[in-house]
C-alpha cells in the first residue's frame, strides 16, 4: 500500500483593489491566467477573511469556472490571534498544522490574504511554516506585490533594500525611528520601505518631511495597479519646495527612503 | 501652443526562464495579459541586453501582435559601466537622462532586464531616477519577482525582511558576513535574503550550513516559476540531518535565513 499523495499548498495572490469601489478591474490586468486557473480548481482555502475570498473567487469564476460551487468550498479563516499579533514569529507559538489537515488527505489548498501576496506584509507565514513541517510542497503563484511595484518605480536602490512594516504611532517614537532608518539608508545604501493605514498617510508624510534631512531621497507610491496609481520620488528638499503632495494619499501607499 | 505630451516609462517584467532551455513556457503562466498588451505597443526600449529583449518581444508577439515590426523598434542597451558597477548608487554619477530623449518627444518607453522586474536585483534604477528627474510618469507592470515568490514560500517573516544582494566570494569574508546576517535575523526578527550565480550555489549552501547555528532557519528557493521549482525550508540542524540538499542547485536560487 503506497502512502496517499499529499496535497500542495498554493500561495494565491489577489488584486490590490480590496476595499476599493468599484472593484471592477479585470483580473487579467494583474494576474497571469495560470494563477486564476489554479485558483478555480482548489476546493480548500485558508484566508485572512472569508468574505473577501468569496468575492475574489466570484471574479475568478468569471474568467475560469470554479470546479465546485462557491458554497461547496471549504474556506477557513485564520484565527483572530493571528490578525492581532501577526503570525510571522514562531516564538508566538501559533501552530497552523491543524489547518492543513485536508492536505494530508490529498487535497490541494490555497492560501490567500485580502490583497496582494499572502505572507508578505500580510498574515500567512505560520501556514507556510506548517506546510514545510508536514512535508507539503509549497508553490507560490505570480501576482501583484505593492512593495515591489513601489520599489521598482521609486528609482531607489533595488539591489539592497529592507521592508520594516509599520512605524510607531507615537510622534516621538516615530521621529526616532525615522532618524534610525535614514541613518541606515545613508550609511549602507539600503533602501528602507514602510507602509501605513491609508487614513494616516497624510500625517505620516508631514512627519517624515519634518524629520528627514533635505538631501535624503523620499518616494511615495500610492494605489499601485489602480487607475489612481502615482509614484513621486524626489529629495526631501524638493518635496518641501513644491508644496502640497501631488498624490492621492487616501489610497494604500508605500513609503521609501534612500540615498 | 501647448507643451508636447511626455511619454511614460513602463517597467516591464519578463519571465524567469532566461538562459533556460527550452524557453517555452507560455507567457500566461507568469504575466498578466495587460503586461504583454502594453509591451506589444511600445516602440522604444531600454534594456540590459538587446538580444534577450528581442527574444522576449517575439514571445509577446505570439500573444499580442507587436504594433511595429521587431526590426523597427528602437532598443537601447544600458552602457557597460552600468553592468559592471550597477546603477543603483547615484554617487556613481551615471546620468541616464539622455536615454529618455524619446519620452520628451512624446513616446512611451519600456524598461526591461533579462529576467524578472527591472531595477530589483537588476540594473535599471538609474533610468527610473532619470524619469522622475524629467517629470515622466513611471508605471510598473505586474510580473514574477523571484525574491518575493521565494520569501512567501519560505514561511519566514514577511513583515520585516531585507534583500542584501550577493555575499562576498572570499571564504573568510563570506563566513563573517553570514554571521552578521544571522545575528541581525536573530536579534531583530528581520528575514535576510541573498542570491548567488547558479554554479556557485552548491558551495554557498555548504558554506552557509557550516557557519550558521543549528536553530537558525534556512530556506532555499530554486527555479521559481520553472517546472523544476522547489522550496526547502528547515532549521540548519534539520538540513544537516537529512544529508544532500533535496534541490536542483544548478538553477537560479534565493537563500533566506530567519528565526
Amino acid at each position: 500500500m503506497s502512502a496517499p499523495r499529499l496535497g500542495t499548498l498554493y500561495l494565491v495572490p489577489t488584486p490590490l483593489d480590496f476595499g476599493c469601489n468599484p472593484q471592477d478591474a479585470g483580473l487579467d490586468q494583474v494576474l497571469p491566467a495560470h494563477t486564476w486557473q489554479v485558483a478555480a480548481r482548489l476546493g480548500h482555502w485558508i484566508t485572512e477573511n472569508a468574505k473577501s475570498t468569496r468575492a475574489f473567487l466570484k471574479r475568478v469564476d468569471a474568467h475560469s469556472p470554479l470546479a465546485a460551487p462557491l458554497q461547496a468550498l471549504q474556506i477557513t479563516e485564520l484565527p483572530r490571534q493571528v490578525h492581532k499579533k501577526g503570525d510571522h514569529d514562531p516564538a508566538q507559538g501559533f501552530d497552523a498544522r491543524p489547518l492543513l489537515a485536508a492536505a494530508l488527505a490529498g487535497h490541494d489548498i490555497g492560501l490567500v490574504s485580502e490583497a496582494g501576496m499572502p505572507a508578505i506584509a500580510d498574515p500567512g507565514a505560520s501556514v507556510v511554516r506548517a506546510a514545510h513541517a508536514l512535508g507539503l510542497a509549497v508553490v507560490p503563484l505570480v501576482g501583484p506585490i505593492s512593495l515591489m511595484l513601489a520599489l521598482a518605480a521609486s528609482g531607489l536602490n533595488g539591489q539592497n533594500f529592507a521592508f520594516v512594516g509599520y512605524l510607531p504611532q507615537d510622534a516621538a517614537a516615530r521621529a526616532q525611528r525615522l532618524r534610525e532608518l535614514e541613518q541606515l539608508a545613508q550609511h549602507t545604501g539600503q533602501t528602507q520601505l514602510w507602509i501605513e493605514t491609508p487614513y494616516r498617510n497624510e500625517g505620516l508624510l508631514q512627519a517624515t518631511l519634518g524629520v528627514l534631512k533635505p538631501q535624503t531621497r523620499l518616494a511615495v507610491a500610492v494605489g499601485m495597479t489602480l487607475p489612481e496609481q502615482r509614484v513621486h520620488s524626489a529629495s526631501v528638499a524638493d518635496w518641501k519646495r513644491q508644496g502640497p503632495a501631488p498624490l492621492p494619499l487616501g489610497l494604500p501607499a508605500v513609503f521609501l527612503i534612500g540615498r
